[in-house]
């Protein structure tokens, strides 16, 4: 299943004509439950020389890693719609989307530690930065408990809590991606861009390479489309991403 | 505008006879409204070589960068009174500011990608490091959606809530800055010198450098004074951070 | 007292019997009042030259940082029980633990710009990064003012508050000990390592490492007992984290 | 030519088989003469709006480091063996190697600002950490001039001069080889990763890194393997780096 | 005079004529001969508070770091013409151009040591990351003593030695500027940046810069011009690195 | 053995009357001959849980890495001399010193790889830092061959070849020890504690971190007494680092 998110995922990030992302689960009560098992025994595999056996599991885990961080190196902002149960592998993924919205009857769980493992695809890493409570981060991923919708919009995992099920936190989602999809898809690719380099070093190292990323994109014709449609108090229509034409061009390399 | 904010926050920062500042704007129901969207366009100017435009736009970026930067590098702490109509500009200011209180009227905004930018004068960087909800502060700057004072609350990016208008935030921000200017300088400055260090490196990195800093810190009279203050319940009296005749003798050189 | 809490949690730390560690005071009211006012003053002794004495504080404060930092090298994770009066040195001893709780009644304070200090033990390292409102940090440690239960709750420095005194508050993080010391050590050990690494690493370094970290830690026995106690919906039964019989030949090398 | 390298280099990463990789041309006189002037010319294509073509170029730029950097991150060691003209895109795939073997009537030559460009596969980045002289590193960069075996040699570029043409450096490239093949292939690829993180961390993150990774390593069969046979003067004989039935076992996943 | 130097550098480097940079000294045996030790005499001043102190003192260096770092942050490249007396000081400057010819009768020296001072104004930070010996970097600033032409070359301090006194090492200086004039301004810019930012950070987080970089670099004319040349054979011309114009404009804002 | 380096180092650098020290070996022709194989086997012990095993393994590991890295930390420079056979763990605590200086007939070699082991204790860390020729720091962890004493001047690891044996080598790391006691105690301990700094961090941090150090260490008496010594061309007397009554006083805390 993440192997195929992870080419749908780099496939989306590279299309021309998507501005934002959903992502939802097929059923009604479930966003995911967990880990598979079976998968993971079978991984435990026949007994080898230790080192060789941690470097096959090494490359696996950075195989899942790439797969789940597909969501966070994709282009467009991606907003997760998160009902039902949602635990384990649901952390890591919804971890890795940009915005999270959530059905106040959502059941939320880090559970890896109930399974005698520590999480390893993404949660331990991005949830304690997402949120604003280091304190319950821990006791969370530790005591591996359930948690509740009000408890994740207390801590700051989710942003909205929507009333209703998985159509309602869709609908609430799909109003969120128009809004953004109305920008211009320059500012928001970079929006999205400068805020995950943010995360990851100093303000000052932030600010710099702001500069030189906005060498190029302040000379985007969109700016001045946008500025022009705010003083004429319009709606600015914009180019994709990328033209189909110049995608072509590359292609021939 | 923003470059005379840099010059004069450049001076206040040296003076030492101040210990706390209080930042404001003049009228009653504006903080700022954001960019000057004509100097923006008179910016993309005439069609040059993308390169050198790149260049050209580079410096212009990072000079408005170390503008609105003064804020955070001035020694003293800068506490910002939020009113009225406060996106834009405003929310790169004030989140270089170290503390901020907001009117209950306020209204912010990240507009930036309303006008088909990245924000790159500090938000992307700063906002994020500084509230406990990953999910609202993209959701906040990738739709560019107006916000309140209780939604900013909310998410810790003012600390207060004050009611009413400009007067009674000014008025409650002079009353912390108060607090804060009867405490020793050294104290003081430090403590901001190392928050500012802290949130760019590792726990053990600003460990160490807190260490190397105190060693000199820790020798000030301040120290004794200010315990000998606390044991005989006494308010104390500390000298400015730099006297006036080392100043002097300074510029001498 | 803080050389000796350091003696001790290193030895717990190595222990392979204990699984949780609750920390709390001996007495009813007070966690802990703060700095020793006297042997700070005794630190300032004799005058001499100030660069040798700027080595030897600084090496006194590491040596008190490392002290305080052994809650956080520890390999089990600690729960900070938390009333009465618990300001100063407290709040230093508390941020270096991974779970806070608290009485409703107890009183905070990052006390140190009282006494003419810069907080030098940690908290200006640790607390902006566990809660999630950077502006009311700055403000409580630039105004060392004091602040109740609920506040703490809010900015997300504890993340349960208990109704009641001193063993109200440590049955609750007992409570809470008992459910993580239910899980396998190695997966217990493991969280906190990672969680402790990816503060102060991005996220992308932080995902290589646990990557190598669990090519071992995914090798554990408690997996597979884990998973087959889940899918049996039975408690599990782990060996200590190291065995008796190999820390002693490990004492004879 | 450098998509193809990138996929080759990846299936021989993965191969169980292969302990040391030779990188070598085809051609007698020429290692690359740089870059495909036309390919590059057609890359510069129709006028789109410039921040668009930026997004376009910077994507082509970072499939082109990451091909090179394929190099790099293979897990065994690879002997760039260089004679003949070895300029422009020479250095680039040279210094992502580990170790460079060079004739002595080899050309060097960071060509690229020769025609225009700053050089962006690597040269820049990995050239002046791999030599001891950084006058001379960017002397060669800005002046785009020819330098021969003995100004490489001097300078710490190739660790041996061959004296020769093609035939005789890839001789003494497999000579080495051979040595290196020898060995336990766990020691050899752990050297290699540890030397490739230690280049970009500091000391103290290169021992914890290289403690969590010995952690597993040490494990291995292959040290009590080689350990003997010192002791009892032999030649061991290892097990290849991942057996051929985990891998078939990975596949099933 | 540091402080005159500081402020012409800023200047020529915003000047779009100046291509390369000669630095050297206006006397004949003399680059400079180190520490004015009256004026450091004057800055120890009278005694005030060591906290003060400290303050003071810390302003003063870092505005001096700034000073000779105005070299090194220069947009364009900054060769160092050595002769005669060249010691203190003079490595500090020295190591903060990008290129360091000497004639071969000069005289080094890290003279801090000598007097009480560990340097810090940027040889203890740079010396040893442009040299191949850490070894005797580390005598050289610990022993004081003095070290000529040869060894300089040999460890990697200076690229070229040049027989004769101060005019022969000033025209081979010219020579190389000449060489590197006639390259484009937007390569050459382009390559001292991205070699100082490479100097500074992990590889990967290099190659991701430089990708960011030159998506707007690569559209510049240069690239084109410098190609057709080069398959011209003929000499390229290129447009100064930012137009009188645009700087005109830039002022207005 | 190396517990035992660990406690004196650690001593020894807290010592007021040490101002350098040389590291050499008690017999003739033996600097040191690697690791104990015998000890390495019995820690490989009998079978546990791999997990468990890999966190005694790694225990053991930093313990190790802290003794050799005592070496380094040490307040005074280390003048490593080095003759006879110094392969293995000689390589590790010879990096983790400030100066190498050899007998010409010294035998070198990084010969874990040949006994299965990727080398852990420091080797792979700093001894690419220290020379200046990665192909051959590769080449020779790789291989685990012998390197003579011309090779290891030649790339820059040891600063000086000494003609003889122990004895005179001995004599020649003296009389450079004599040279840096004579120097005032602050500004060669500065010196190394700076010189650490700078190479773990950018040039920027480095820069920074020496303004805060040097803000205590100025205003040493010694700065004073050295700058008149050499006005006078007297030879200064300084006191020593710390004084003893201090370190009583500080015993007393």
């Amino acid at each position: 299943m993440w192997k195929e998110l992870c080419v749908i995922m780099d496939r989306i990030s590279a299309s021309p004509d998507v501005n934002v992302i959903v992502l939802s689960s097929a059923v009604e009560n479930i966003f995911t439950a967990g880990l598979d098992l079976n998968a993971q025994n079978e991984l435990n595999g026949p007994a080898i020389d230790p080192a060789r056996k941690a470097i096959q599991l090494r490359e696996h885990i950075l195989e899942f890693q790439n797969a789940i961080s597909s969501l966070e190196r994709c282009r467009q902002p991606v907003i997760c719609a998160l009902y039902g149960v949602s635990v384990g592998l649901a952390i890591d993924i919804a971890s890795a989307c940009d915005i999270r919205i959530a059905s106040d009857k959502t059941t939320f769980g880090i559970f890896e530690v109930n399974v005698g493992l520590a999480a390893d695809i993404g949660t331990l890493q991005r949830f304690p930065k997402i949120i604003g409570n280091d304190s319950k981060a821990r006791e969370l991923a530790l005591t591996g408990r359930k948690f509740n919708s009000s408890e994740a919009k207390e801590i700051g995992f989710v942003s909205e809590i929507v009333q209703g099920g998985r159509k309602d936190v869709i609908n609430a989602a799909v109003d969120m991606a128009k809004a953004i999809a109305s920008k211009s898809p320059i500012a928001v690719m970079s929006t999205k861009h400068l805020l995950n380099h943010a995360r990851d070093h100093s303000v000052e190292e932030g600010l710099k390479y702001t500069a030189t990323w906005n060498a190029s994109m302040l000379q985007s014709t969109d700016t001045v489309l946008a500025m022009k449609a705010v003083m004429a108090k319009q709606v600015p229509k914009f180019a994709p991403l990328s033209e189909p034409a110049s995608i072509k061009a590359k292609a021939k390399l």
